[in-house]
């Protein structure tokens, strides 16, 4: 299997120690980041590559300004896209999917931007040009969404969707009610331990989850419903007060992306939620995630886990891989 | 698509009952039961199977004695096998998939006898053949094991496995907690309103999900474990005491299937343990079944629900089909 891979950020590192440590055939043909890359028509050796994992520059193939179109002909199986989101225009992603897509080149990407913006796109493309598309990592990375929905529940229509897709807001609802401490308390201990990053709010104002909620509806309902289309309400504005009423009642609240049909057209909202033990995310606590389907003739089939480290993208990446070939 | 039935109980009857309901591309050349069949190479009309459900020798097209030898050259894609279990010899399941795999014909079982006695021969034969083997209905039906393991792990590996896999078991477990009623109680219950057998002995004794386990387990690691190799335990001895000592300590005893490695060999074991609310099958309760897959990139992948009637065991071989083709 020949790869190239297209951003060398944590889970572009991660993905390549991942190669060495479990030995899978993956022939790394070329590595490009923003200002170059690395390349070699016949498949980099990639302990050089682990040798000078933070500072490329420094690896002997290293081609200062180096970029896709430079090296798009080098007969490459797969595209491993993860650049940076963004989450307005998808790009450069968007660009990068599509000139590989275009050169008959399948394309597994871990990034949310592109596929939010134009998932339908890419797919039509990718059908036109005989190539694949994975996106698993994007929603959820080691969790299976995609594959639970795709595979889990092939055959079934699935009717409505509810998902805890963000670890950062789900981390700081887990320690609100586990510790009986304000927001401000458990978002500045997420962002100590490394969880929450220094600005929370796509994460804590629900728009993480809401992106994540729309890639899989536009997947699984053929929709084409962007973020504007979605009511997000995030998890800022709750007091610990309202948490301890909802513990000692026996239930949890939880940021709760949902997908149902109203009027027959197919909605998505992202909103706190109080979840009862009998709901089968109620035990989906602290970093962990988790999506239940709820299905016509298979019933409810409830997914959880999938640890949230960038090797477990990685992974996710991989198992796309596996799962496209 | 055009399949073939053997076995007409209590799924073959929901599996064309759901094939008119959900209106899937499936063209029925045969039904063949013990004492004969209906056949007709175009297909039949689903309409005339339906109104003669129950009484199928009324059919037009009834032939007496009619058997699969009879009608296995009738260029159907899949035979889909649904006759009763036998798990000491396979038989006669394990015959029909033969002749069909032998002949090129794809098949997809709901019957643990064949794959427990001899997945690993089976799946030789399909692939000697170029046919395809789905046996994603035997494990829990509905629920999405072999499914959740073989795609949502894939290029990871599984270290071990969990599965809350036997619904009678679980219901009565449940009901003793709840209730605090006693072993026999709730097994009253369970038989009363349906949920287990009269001869209830596989189910709450381990043995169904010993099987289960075995068929997962041998799926996955391409090991050859038999029954004899397992080490079951039931719940016919647990005493409402215990149940209720559990509870209190926040607690459930479930009968839990364990793959696990002990000096580089695999091994299964069925037995009740204590499951704390950390745990993410812990919320698994009543009917319901759930499996726990530990991964080394991926972390735990947990499944949980897949509803548990004839229509949803039918739905999950449809399941089968589409994932297959």
């Amino acid at each position: 299997m020949n790869i190239g891979i297209i951003g060398y950020g944590g889970v572009g590192k991660a993905l390549v120690r991942l190669i060495k440590k479990k030995k899978y055939d993956f022939n790394i043909k070329f590595i490009i980041k923003s200002d170059g890359g690395i390349v070699c028509k016949s498949g980099i050796n990639i302990d050089s590559i682990l040798i000078n994992e933070d500072n490329l520059q420094r690896h002997e193939f290293w081609s200062k300004g180096l970029s896709l179109e430079n090296v798009i002909d080098n007969d490459i199986d797969y595209l491993i896209e993860l650049t940076p989101t963004n989450k307005d225009t998808g790009e450069p992603a968007l660009s990068f999917i599509k000139l590989a897509l275009k050169n008959g080149i399948s394309v597994v990407t871990g990034n949310k931007g592109p596929v939010l913006i134009d998932y339908k796109g890419l797919k039509r493309l990718a059908e036109e040009n005989n190539a694949k598309l994975g996106i698993g990592c994007t929603v959820g990375a080691a969790l299976p969404t995609i594959e639970g929905g795709a595979v889990g529940c092939a055959g079934a229509d699935i009717l409505c969707i509810e998902g805890i897709l963000n670890g950062t807001s789900n981390f700081i609802l887990s320690e609100m009610s586990e510790k009986a401490v304000s927001y401000e308390e458990a978002l500045h201990k997420a962002q100590s331990i490394g969880i929450a990053e220094t600005n929370p709010y796509m994460d804590v104002e629900g728009y993480d989850t809401a992106i994540k909620m729309i890639i899989l509806t536009n997947y699984f309902f053929d929709s084409q419903i962007t973020l504007k289309d979605v009511d997000i309400v995030g998890i800022s504005n709750i007091s610990k007060e309202v948490i301890n009423r909802v513990k000692d009642s026996g239930g949890k609240i939880k940021l709760l992306g949902k997908t149902y049909r109203e009027n027959n057209e197919i909605k998505i909202k992202v909103s706190p939620e109080i979840l009862n033990v009998e709901h089968s995310l109620y035990s989906v606590d602290r970093k962990n995630k988790g999506i239940l389907f709820n299905t016509d003739v298979l019933g409810n089939i409830t997914i959880i886990g999938g640890a949230s480290g960038v090797e477990n993208a990685a992974a996710s990446i991989v198992r796309d891989i596996t799962n496209l070939k």
